[in-house]
């Protein structure tokens, strides 16, 4: 008890000599992160997939917000990127990594999937956190950072067919090992679980769009096997989330 | 109590009309369960990654066991073993399918992998268990048959830095997910979390090799971070395990 009321009392200080990166700044959680630590004082170093979404970032942010272009499924972007980041933050190495890049869709039921569609899925989720990791890794140990890593309840349960669900078990799985691995050098290992939020996640528009896609590329002889009513219900059944 | 009594009463019959599809069939599990199930009379088919893990076991099998050249790495050799099993099976599909080719190397500290240190295991633990089962889907549902997919104490437990633990949460997730959206067709998924058996996943001279081979491909400074007797106190440790 006295334990948590010591450890609440603990306050980040000097906010302005610490860098935090985070991916996927376009929308979403990435985008709202970035904003308040910008607000709070941190330098931000924000990955976005689009020049839109880091013009519109660097618009309503502070002057020592920036943002760099990242493609997070490719190894040559991720490369980029920390060899900028290794510019920016010199001597002091970076403070904090937050890996919230990610994607949802497709999801649907296993069958309706063909093999690449679990894969673009796990591209950006798994492949995409690992990638990130290792690479900026020396620059989190220069600063004795933290890697915050964004799971989903979806990590514990598997309750959707496609990749969702593989790639953020695939997340918890990496965050215990590399946490254990690494603690030595005072570096911390955080996930974050969240549920249903109302981000680009968890929209309705897209999935049902996707599920029509997948709904498509079936064979007639898969079709009939589910029925010609089952896409008319699963859709009834996605209004209802 | 009554429910157990009966479950454990049924037996599988007619073995000589159920063909079974196993993965990674040159040594281990692989290897033993194709014997077994040659003895008791079902149709094997085996999926062996070498000419000579195939000879081998064709030598010491019945005259209906057959072998398939299969890499669960390339969906061209999973599709063409798919076409050949489809001709084998004819108009039965197929009653079941193993999923057990898997490596368990490199394991070792997170931070001594390169990306493509924990890609090399999830390209066959995972990515070749995903694909396996979409590609024969269409042949185990002909059959309403099971999918058994050999999972590992590590996907429950994140013990092992590298691609291992990671791609058996993975197949873990995957297992529950197609579980649920295929019941309906009367297909039934299983997974085998085996803990540490003595197959060349758990052998240790290989273990070492590979710790030797990622100590290597370190910088000198994250070298030096782990200081020099760390590989040796790391060698130690694995002549205990």
């Amino acid at each position: 008890m006295l334990v948590w009321l010591y450890l609440d009392s603990l306050e980040i200080e000097n906010f302005n000599d610490k860098y935090v990166f985070v991916t996927g700044c376009d929308s979403g959680f990435g985008n709202l992160l970035c904003k308040r630590l910008d607000r709070k004082g941190f330098r931000v170093l924000a990955g976005c997939l689009t020049e839109k979404g880091a013009d519109d970032l660097k618009r309503v942010a502070g002057p020592y917000l920036k943002t760099v272009l990242l493609d997070v499924t490719s190894q040559d972007s991720i490369q980029k990127a920390m060899e900028w980041t290794k510019k920016e933050v010199g001597e002091r190495g970076l403070w904090g990594i937050v890996n919230n890049a990610g994607r949802s869709l497709p999801m649907g039921p296993s069958e309706w999937m063909k093999v690449e569609d679990f894969h673009s899925t796990l591209k950006v989720n798994m492949n995409g956190v690992i990638a990130m990791t290792m690479t900026f890794l020396p620059l989190i140990k220069q600063a004795r950072g933290r890697i915050v890593n964004v799971a989903s309840v979806l990590g514990r349960v598997a309750a959707n067919g496609g990749g969702y669900c593989i790639s953020k078990f695939a997340v918890e799985s990496f965050s215990d090992c590399l946490r254990r691995d690494i603690s030595y050098f005072g570096i911390k290992v955080c996930i974050i679980e969240p549920g249903f939020f109302k981000t680009a996640v968890t929209s309705l528009e897209p999935l049902e769009r996707e599920l029509h896609r997948l709904w498509n590329q079936l064979t007639p002889e898969v079709q009939a096997s589910y029925g010609d009513k089952y896409l008319d219900k699963c859709n009834i059944s996605v209004g209802y989330i």
